[in-house]
């Protein structure tokens, strides 16, 4: 079967070739249009996002994410307010881990027409816009447009940082410590009790355990990009690699071992899985060190750091902390995570699109 | 009923709402992180095209355009090349209505599971990277994802223009020229023969009829964006107002005279009506002063010139003509299209999203 990223991949080194290839369409552009390339391609496609220098000193990066209803979302447990909350959440979250600090975004909107004609499109609206105004994010255009039945949100987020000095997940070198923010788990676990019918109580919190349910929830339905961090990491040069964790820690980190040729070592005992999922779980055959490796969404930042750079690091921004969670091996170590004494090859067990 | 005009009305009155209340998110920012805004918005949602000044001297123009299968495009009366060509195509038809120098794309896709496991993509991507060669535009990134059952297509451009040099919708006066390029209705004729079973020969075109049957599908099915026109029109200070007819002429002359505050009369004699649609129209029961009317998706340009100015325009750029259809009048004269001596109101009367 033919998964994303080999389709990436192979996108990649195409639109490569297309612009080595750049003679070809000089040679056949009207005379009067002189072909002047003001931007040069960087990165291009397959990191967090791409990367390509615009401003002297400066580069810009750009993200896309397609959000589809009844694969990303489910319309019957979200609401339109979470739901464009989200749908900014996650590109942020790809700029965050690019090290740069986002500057605009374009949202484009599929509804069917019985959607359109409710206020949906509006409160969707008002999550982004909130959750925009909170980073001075300007909404600086979209599409809307007519499906004829699923909800389909196309969200792209540009961000900028200093010339050379946006994070891709290509710099971890062997030694490095790998860290991650804030705690895992949370996200997946809200997910699945999602599914077996859990919904947000907001309004009657004095119980204890309503507050643990929502907290888990709302990691699964309104994620908080690292955005602070992101911008610390990048902007202090603290980070020799990054991502943002989407699809699972497991497939993340080993995304990272991938493009910087190395391997890593993770020590379960180190990971900041979430409380309230180690407690809500037990009651609910859920494996919370599952759900914190594999279970994907819980949108915090894992990023690799010299050793004599990890006391430079700030404890919190944001409110949000970090834990080292391991260290960066030779690829010939392979990606593994140790469980006491032993250890176990951890291989990619995160949310695949295709 | 809502209409998509109205929406954007509303969401571009709160986006500045946002922009003017930045304080707020500057005063919840981490002091760590000081809110720094280095690109300024300048027109925001609702022209062709979004504009914001990006470096010294330059501005920033972006677009979207979100493609919906059975709304937009029917999968089995194109090709994916075709349709990698015409996503493309559409964005940067609006980036040529601004007077832009298209830079680069983002392209997100979903498709359902059964087109993915098929070449559909790659052929798709094809389309896109030969229109994107030939005017050198970067494909940076995109998001590729799985749908339940349709094909989505949100195509993103962003081109360059001289600060303050961007052709927006509302700067027409009063006797400014009204001129479109190439020619009209081809577009709309073959949207209704291909709804009436018509396809591409392409293989055999001793026979005339179908070679011009051929080059009306082809208007439809792979409309050729102004790019070279939008670029002199810019950077020649040519244009005072400028969009593409991607909705009709009758709606898409109404919107500038809207943005301008002016009227407009125009010539319905002077319309250049594709030579092709007059032929084959007669045969087949279509009014083709109608469809070059009310038709849409000719992606041809209209914009406004004055009159000292008009001696000034080239006569073809990239093979490509133009014609001078009418004059700008004042907002009171309203909109009106005359046919010989008398003459009457242009309502408009192109596609509609919603």
């Amino acid at each position: 079967m033919k998964g994303e990223s080999d389709f990436i991949d192979a996108l990649r080194r195409r639109v490569d070739t297309g612009t080595r290839g750049r003679g070809d369409a000089e040679s056949t552009a009207s005379p009067r249009l002189p072909v002047t390339v003001s931007s040069s391609l960087v990165i291009g496609i397959g990191d967090d996002a791409a990367v390509f220098r615009s401003t002297a000193g400066k580069e810009t990066v750009i993200t896309a994410d397609l959000l589809v209803e009844d694969i990303d979302f489910r319309r019957t447990t979200t609401s339109p307010y979470l739901l464009g909350h989200k749908s900014l959440a996650v590109s942020l979250s790809d700029i965050a881990a690019m090290g740069a600090r986002p500057l605009w975004s374009i949202m484009s909107i599929g509804v069917p027409e019985d959607v359109w004609q409710t206020d949906f499109v509006e409160r969707l609206y008002d999550g982004v816009l909130d959750l925009a105004n909170r980073y001075s994010v300007q909404l600086i255009g979209g599409d809307t447009s007519r499906t004829t039945e699923n909800i389909v949100i196309d969200s792209i987020v540009a961000g900028e940082a200093t010339a050379g000095m946006s994070v891709l997940r290509s710099g971890a070198s062997v030694g490095d410590q790998i860290f991650v923010t804030g705690s895992l788990g949370a996200a997946a676990a809200g997910l699945r009790l999602i599914e077996r019918g859990a919904h947000l109580a907001e309004q009657n919190l004095a119980d204890e355990d309503s507050q643990k349910l929502d907290h888990i929830l709302l990691r699964q339905l309104r994620p908080e990009p690292r955005v602070g961090w992101g911008i610390v990491l990048g902007e202090e040069r603290l980070a020799t690699s990054m991502i943002d964790l989407s699809d699972g820690l497991s497939s993340d980190l080993n995304r990272v071992c991938s493009a910087s040729g190395v391997g890593a070592l993770i020590d379960s005992s180190l990971l900041p899985i979430d409380e309230r999922v180690i407690e809500l779980c037990g009651r609910r055959a859920l494996d919370p060190l599952q759900l914190a490796l594999h279970g994907g969404e819980d949108f915090e930042l894992l990023f690799t750091v010299k050793p004599a750079n990890a006391t430079r690091l700030p404890r919190r921004v944001d409110g949000v902390g970090i834990k080292c969670i391991g260290t960066i091996q030779s690829a010939s170590e392979g990606v593994k995570i140790s469980e006491g004494p032993r250890a176990w090859e951890l291989k990619p067990g995160g949310w695949k699109h295709f």
